[in-house]
């Protein structure tokens, strides 16, 4: 009997603010919110969502654990600006700027990947 | 047009042997396998992966990122013993004791939480 992936938890300072980001980046909903805890997803009946946990220490080093996030439209650049202009901001991870992925971080430095258009999980 | 989620990525040492401990942990299969990427899902066409990189550095500090994985059992004891023996271990990140959720690791020393058992992303 396997477990189930249920949430990606995600240390934050500012978790209202957080959790809008994320809402707004992949069009979910706030599920739930509480002072300690905020849970997002693309509705309450779906597989897996987002929760929001409060921490104090600060993002130190490269997240070691991050998402991968992939556009439907054509154009990525539009949905980079759109993404920027929530509150994203660019990130180096010492990628050469070669590479198929553009990599951003969210408000609270958290890094994330915009990947091509993908229709399975097989790059 | 939002972005979608595809894939939680996990930076590693041993890329085919964390796969591996998290597709045992998920009931998951191995979606491909390169020497530089593996991609785990419960199936092709499932929107949301897990994906494995290689890195050098060690991990460092407790992941500010990460996942929460809930049992259909009853008897969760009994998955978290098979889940020790698929090679997690039981770490502490501040816990009491108290809570609700079991904190263990994977083989690399990724936190996640077996929290008790879900029908919704509403807690």
């Amino acid at each position: 009997m396997p477990v189930r992936l249920h949430h990606i938890v995600i240390d934050a300072h500012d978790l209202p603010g957080l959790a809008r980001f994320w809402t707004q980046a992949l069009g979910w909903k706030v599920l739930s919110e509480r002072e300690r805890e905020v849970v997002i997803g693309p509705d309450e009946n779906a597989p897996v969502g987002m929760c929001f946990m409060p921490v104090t220490d600060p993002k130190s080093v490269k997240n070691r654990m991050h998402l991968d996030v992939t556009t439907s439209a054509q154009d990525r650049d539009q949905e980079i600006e759109r993404l920027l202009a929530l509150g994203a901001r660019r990130a180096d991870v010492g990628q050469t700027g070669a590479e198929s992925w553009i990599v951003l971080a969210d408000p609270e430095g958290n890094e994330f990947c915009v990947i091509r258009p993908k229709q399975t999980l097989i790059r």
